[in-house]
């Protein structure tokens, strides 16, 4: 089921990314190419998949036609993640030279338009936000992916990094800070945007909220898992990085065996929080997705 | 006249600049000083005074008080202007290694400090700009400001001048465009921002955009000027880089002497633009203050 709903929605997005990022023959070219190749190079679209799933899940329909408002919101989390990837595989920051077995972006063109397409993604999502047809609620999307990002999100867990990255092993709290800034805070995000556009309750943004930090975490931690047994093909990049680069990781912290358990106690968390919904079937599915990649 | 209004609008501004970034002793604390240490490196705060004074013209008015409610988007200026320096002076784009006779962010700090510190600087704009009381003309502010730092903009403007800074001689087409979007787009959005704050009808904001256009382009010239006869006093940091750099600039394509009457043209034409209007003191002021800097 999650599949046929990626592959659909995931056409829908990517139909509405090619018109909202076609630049034509404009100048800087160099500048577009750049942007274009970062945003269509295979991401899986976890992030609007993740917003249209929790938005149709609140709303009781399956009806693709019911979320075409959305795709401004929808574009704009895969247009600040994909800001996030360029600007974090920078020589300065990661050092990554390929992401999803291509060329990074400064790899394939070079360092400044790298940065330079990082910052006009990022300034383009939040363009993206203003086109919602409520200004009360493009505000306050604009808030929340404005917090999704800041040195209180994505930026500070990022920085946190960056700057441990010299030190042989951290407290698990500073792992667990930087894991849940850098994955958690932008799913966090998705989720809280969708239930904005649905106008769902308190309650249940608070509850979805967890459940998508507890995805973002798990995550993290089987990537951690991923790159520790050597999964190239899950992983979808060259294993042992965190090993070769010093880093501490779940598994070098408390072994993989419990490392492991871990990443289960938070999926089976995340499932206890959604499984009494209705039409819950996309975010259980979600769960289970990021199960199966446990090696 | 213009220098007391600096003054005073300058304090009001760095106060709240404080508030809004204030952020005691949290983590990551070197990027939270990198933050802060290029928020306040002695800035001249052009663009949001030229914001506040063209708000105060519009409404006839110079009490302080009437601007306090502008604050945060005053702020917001002058965050994109320093996020856009912070990334400008990066090794990878122009590898400038000072910035108002101090360290440059990426020098005092490094580079990947500097690099999220613009990040997060880009992102904090935005959120200022949802502080606004009304959320129709937060929306509308949002969009001015995006439009002025995107690909069409400032990060337009940049990639095109990185880009061709390997050409030998660039036609005054690309010249014009680049500088327009890397110093224009900016102080155009401020005066833009001002009219949608102050309510102003299409043909005022139409006139005060041009006006301000042309305060940048001109600007920029007199920058081309200084560092072409060496004047590092006004200038504020070491001149003959553009030579050093093989830069094309006004002065290598028309002479000396006719980019000093093209500049002087220019702000002949802003001062045009704004002399029938009342309450313009400020804004004559500042045609001034840039034709003061002609050497």
């Amino acid at each position: 089921m999650l599949k046929s709903y990626f592959t659909t929605r995931t056409k829908l997005l990517d139909e509405a990314l090619k018109i909202y990022l076609n630049y034509g023959k404009e100048q800087p070219e160099k500048l577009y190419q750049a942007i274009n190749y970062s945003i269509f190079s295979g991401g899986k679209r976890l992030r609007p998949v993740l917003f249209f799933a929790t938005y149709e899940m609140i709303k009781l329909t399956d009806d693709p036609e019911s979320i075409k408002h959305l795709l401004p919101v929808a574009a704009a989390l895969e247009m600040v993640h994909t800001a996030s990837l360029i600007h974090d595989d920078l020589p300065a920051l990661d050092n990554s030279k390929e992401r999803r077995g291509q060329d990074s972006c400064h790899v394939k063109f070079d360092a400044a338009t790298a940065i330079l397409a990082g910052d006009a993604l990022l300034t383009k999502a939040f363009e993206m936000l203003t086109l919602y047809e409520n200004s009360e609620v493009a505000v306050h999307l604009i808030q929340i992916l404005c917090n999704a990002v800041s040195t209180r999100g994505m930026i500070g867990g990022q920085s946190v990094d960056v700057l441990s990255s010299d030190k042989q092993v951290l407290p698990i709290s500073v792992l667990k800070f930087v894991h849940s800034k850098k994955t958690g805070a932008l799913l966090e995000a998705a989720v809280k945007m969708a239930c904005t556009c649905a106008n769902a309750d308190f309650t249940l943004m608070q509850t979805l909220s967890n459940y998508a930090m507890n995805l973002g975490l798990s995550y993290q931690i089987i990537d951690d898992i991923l790159d520790d047994v050597g999964d190239f093909e899950t992983l979808g990049k060259d294993p042992f990085e965190d090993v070769r680069n010093h880093k501490t990781t779940y598994p070098t912290i408390m072994g993989l065996d419990k490392a492991r358990k871990m990443a289960d106690k938070l999926l089976d968390d995340s499932y206890k929080m959604v499984k009494n919904m209705k039409n819950n079937e996309n975010l259980v599915e979600f769960v289970n997705m990021i199960k199966d990649r446990l090696p």
